[in-house]
């Protein structure tokens, strides 16, 4: 059976049905990350979205389409966090229940605002225990819909549409970026807006951005087949630990990505602490990658026009302040 | 002698000044907060602009017509640490010496920020020493220009081109705001955004927002004479404690300000916190107090449309990680 993937008409159809709950966020530019680059940055600031990352919008469009009568139990998903939160606050809004499969060291905030938004929150084991057989049991049982944080042609769209909002943001000042950095855990956010962004503009690169052990998507984009990661947490980007890339994500991600960059757990810190200090933006570790490959010089930026996707800003207040060296 | 006001043209031409030189900062409007007021909120984010303050604006506009021959020592200004960012980031793009007279009791990033921008940092105290004469002494030996924090008609149709820019993404999203909440030191902001707004939107009404303790002007509209605030310190909203409101300010103010709303610091707290976790936006105290008149019903946003302006986001890790008791 071949792939059902994302297509720019899929995307611009998520847009239409995501636009009344979308917040709008902007793609800013600032002097103080344009002198450290040596060239124009814009930051696409999707920690600003509803619940605080990008997820929202892949979830709620796949949501609003599930078929209600085959799935009376609502939805099921598995999440570090983000999806969590996207998938809990797309249900509600649609009025449909959601329960969410977490890890038990997920950050506290996370979980909390998972169940803030009306989520049922499910702990696991990362290392013990596998999520996808846990969250496939209670689909079962409770005759719910899988919502999958990233494997999805339909969640894809969603996430594509903020590719979208980059080539039509950044058309109203006048600039056609050279590259687009995208953070990077399954590949559907880089997936879904290298789609969107090189169907108006083909010779800008999509680049994913990775933390260093958990660089996936890389290893496979050069392999050419789907790589694994050999540890299954470790790094501070909790919001980016998937295991590999999708089937569909890689399929997509083979058509569209140019490759990938990696960060250190070092470098987003200092990006985090860059985000604070000069651009008063909050960000968590998994959503500050694009700007810790811009301001780490992962990419050459000087004399060009580049993208950053800021993809979340769910951070614990005692993670910001140890990384601020306030706690 | 009249006091010389600013027009709305010259706020204009003070935009067409600044603009290359701004950050486009959003009219941002979240769902999370449009909840907890019960209308539509939209923050006009000045914490985004360059130097993480609206102050910019005035100080560029003002420095930028300086008599260069007249005055060969370049500008000096007293400032709590925002004007101060501001007049020597604006002097130094504009190729000419700042000098800025600081309370030796201003947050350390603020001092660490304005020597960043290329300013040179002179200490007072708040309580024993008189900056505005430490000022004028600078002026006369460097023959330099003295750029005043507030009461001046160039400064106040700088901050006014915030207004401008209000009104017209307001428009674009199909907004006419009921209410502009506009945090007020010694009043250029509100002025400048009140004589702006009210231009376009003559039934618009724009409300300043002060600190307890802090509310000269709050009390001055209401008596209809400059008053003045007991105290010169005592609140954690270091940029709002200007003495009295100036001359021009005040005349400004008696023209286009509805009045003023007063909030408690631990409203503040509130809205730093609330703009941290929900908004994830960096905002210090002095620049949250009109997020702070919202969410602690000082106004009535409940069927209306308010803008709120966040003026600042220059807070210490140490501070914030305080506010969210991670310290």
């Amino acid at each position: 059976m071949s792939l059902r993937l994302p297509t720019i008409d899929d995307i611009r159809e998520a847009h239409e049905r995501l636009r009344p709950h979308l917040v709008a966020t902007p793609l800013l530019e600032h002097p103080a990350l344009n002198e450290r680059a040596g060239g124009r940055v814009l930051l696409k600031c999707e920690n600003l979205q509803r619940v605080g990352a990008f997820k929202f919008r892949g979830a709620y469009n796949k949501i609003s389409q599930v078929d209600r009568a085959a799935f009376p139990g609502g939805v099921v998903a598995c999440s570090s966090g983000n999806h969590a939160q996207g998938v809990a606050a797309a249900a509600t809004l649609l009025g449909i229940k959601s329960a969410i499969v977490m890890p038990a060291d997920a950050p506290a905030m996370k979980v909390a605002r998972t169940k803030a938004f009306g989520g049922e929150v499910i702990a696991y084991d990362r290392v013990k225990e596998d999520r996808e057989a846990i969250a496939a049991r209670l689909c079962g049982e409770r005759r719910a819909a899988m919502v999958h944080p990233f494997d999805d042609w339909q969640v894809m769209a969603g996430q594509g549409t903020v590719g979208l909002e980059i080539v039509s943001q950044a058309a109203a000042v006048g600039v056609a970026p050279d590259a687009v950095l995208v953070a990077c855990s399954g590949g559907g956010l880089a997936g879904g807006i290298a789609t969107a962004v090189k169907a108006s503009l083909p010779t800008t690169e999509i680049l994913t951005v990775e933390p260093e052990g958990f660089d996936d998507m890389a290893r496979s984009l050069r392999s050419g087949r789907r790589e694994r990661n050999a540890r299954l947490s470790g790094s501070i980007c909790d919001a980016l630990l998937a295991e590999t890339p999708g089937e569909t994500t890689f399929a997509v991600g083979q058509q569209v990505l140019a490759g990938g960059l990696v960060v250190s757990d070092d470098e987003v810190r200092d990006a985090i602490r860059f985000a604070f200090a000069d651009l008063k933006l909050v960000v968590e570790p998994g959503g500050a990658v694009a700007l810790a490959a811009v301001l780490a010089r992962r990419y050459p930026t000087k004399g060009r026009t580049t993208v950053a996707v800021i993809s979340g800003g769910n951070i614990d207040g005692g993670m910001l302040s140890a990384i601020l060296g306030a706690a």
